[in-house]
């Protein structure tokens, strides 16, 4: 696979979200040749036009990191949230300032799914500031679980930990629930003296991560912090559950793998995870992330072009990206 | 009680909200002379010049029905959240516009609770958007529950029915909670064919006010629908039992009263939150409500003034303005 220039070809992936974007250009074998981090390109949280930037921006960073030309790129897969819709307008872009022909408009479910497993079947929950599981079985056949955002409620979230930690708060000053550590966290947080004043200064955009001081309390011993860790735990495992049944993969063969920022809640929270799916479907196998969404979008792009996902590629893919 | 016209003294109310501001208007001995209804005037809703605005139309609206100068006032109340701390530039706006000499700012909350007591001791239980319960007892100690708002939660509020509703439509779509008449009801109301569209359309702008679905759905027999009201109920009655522990209020003397526009949900919610109150506080009275907020902000005009809330002026209030 060469370009008219008999040069290799090479793939890019770009995964973005709120706060990040990351470019990676690696080649047919699955090893990562350059690779390029910028700011947030989700649209709909820093508008299009900042979004086109980072993506542009990191692109161009992963290609000079490569030292590749775009001609070089057979496939390009971007992962983004909410840029599906902008596809032709960043296109465009990409064509008119990079040179880069065609990039193909992917679901950041399905490269955080391949990117979290490393293989074609599998469950993959994500608990960042929101959460979902997501599974493929043998068949082909997939489905989603969760991921309705803050106002349904994403159990088991980073979001769904912070207001709960509040809530808790909230109850001890009420006489209503145990004290907590929480409490005294929180009034530090906010800057404020009693707890009855985060009813006018808490709002949505200063309530999405307060899961470190959670974690600060559990770690000094705090028993609602524990608890509240405890109870992500067994509701990430529930989400997993629901996919499990649905697609029918309580089975050794699969996976199932718990990935994103809640994970830094480490081994208390994982416990709470697998006793709970253990207790639902013992055959399944539990495992630790292959990688980030970046492997699987770089996934999705070898698979666009017709590369097959061998072991060499993901052990390459492996070693050189994570 | 005289001006320097000798003529009698009048008392002035303003009630304001997000939606609707009312003045009344009445006289030493409780009787309503004037009442005017205008837009709302929460001022972290509609803004300060709005607020004003709307406060400035009521308060002539309302002298005018009672045929009544500004010099006739004798003591003003004005309860509306979030307007205190405008409080100095409303005051200047409602003497240079319309001569109203002095305005007291008082506690929306207080108004609430009077207004629905219609007395100076008991527990009031505000379920609206919101949600919150407040008592005085005898000793005229007073505590508050809740009213946290949406991120923390107001159990029992329009906002947390509305969605509850919303994740019980979630849940019966991921096929991991009963099927309820909810989900097609959403679907309408938000233009969608499918509830996973949902994820999309929502947003914190649009989800208040799902309550009248809720209600559809539960008269059609709707199990979930009825589930929800109950629980609503009771989550209700756990804000008036903390108020009732804190107070020491579980006596006769002490009628508990449920009020906001939650009560439209009607018998089922009255009964399970009757019920639930029962168990925790037997001997508590419950009762009706004896008039809007706007009562509530009369009585604390009188009460500014050294008018004694007698019988006699209740029950001209209750004749007179309801």
């Amino acid at each position: 696979m060469v370009n008219d220039f008999g040069e290799s070809m090479l793939f890019l992936a770009i995964d973005g979200g709120g706060t990040k974007t990351e470019a990676v250009v690696a080649d047919r074998g699955g090893r990562c040749l350059g690779r390029a981090v910028f700011g947030g390109s989700n649209p709909n949280f820093v508008g299009f036009e900042a979004a086109a930037h980072a993506v542009a921006a990191a692109v161009r960073g992963a290609l000079e990191a490569a030292s590749a030309s775009p001609g070089r790129i057979a496939e390009a897969a971007c992962c983004i949230p909410g840029m599906k819709k902008h596809r032709e307008e960043l296109s465009r872009l990409l064509e008119d300032e990079l040179g880069l022909a065609s990039v193909l408009y992917d679901s950041d479910m399905e490269s955080t799914l391949f990117g979290a497993l490393g293989a074609k079947e599998g469950i993959a929950v994500l608990a960042g500031t929101g959460s979902f599981a997501m599974g493929v079985n043998e068949h082909g056949d997939n489905f989603v679980v969760g991921g309705w955002g803050p106002i349904i409620g994403d159990p088991g979230s980073g979001y769904a930990v912070s207001a709960s930690a509040l809530r808790a708060a909230a109850l001890a000053h009420e006489g209503r629930g145990p004290n907590t550590l929480i409490s005294d966290k929180l009034k530090r947080h906010y800057g404020v003296t009693d707890i009855a004043q985060l009813k006018s200064v808490i709002s949505a955009d200063n309530t999405g991560s307060l899961t470190y001081l959670v974690r600060e309390a559990a770690c000094e011993g705090d028993g609602v912090a524990k608890k509240l860790i405890f109870e992500a735990g067994e509701q990430l495992a529930e989400l997993a559950q629901a996919v499990i049944k649905r697609l029918d993969m309580d089975d050794a063969r699969y996976k199932v793998v718990l990935t994103g920022g809640m994970t830094v809640f480490g081994d208390p929270l994982l416990s709470a995870f697998t006793a709970s799916l253990r207790r639902e479907c013992p055959s399944i196998t539990i495992g630790t992330p292959f990688g980030p969404p970046s492997a699987g979008a770089l996934m999705l792009a070898y698979r666009a072009a017709g590369v097959p996902w061998s072991d060499d590629l993901l052990s390459s893919l492996k070693m050189t990206l994570l």
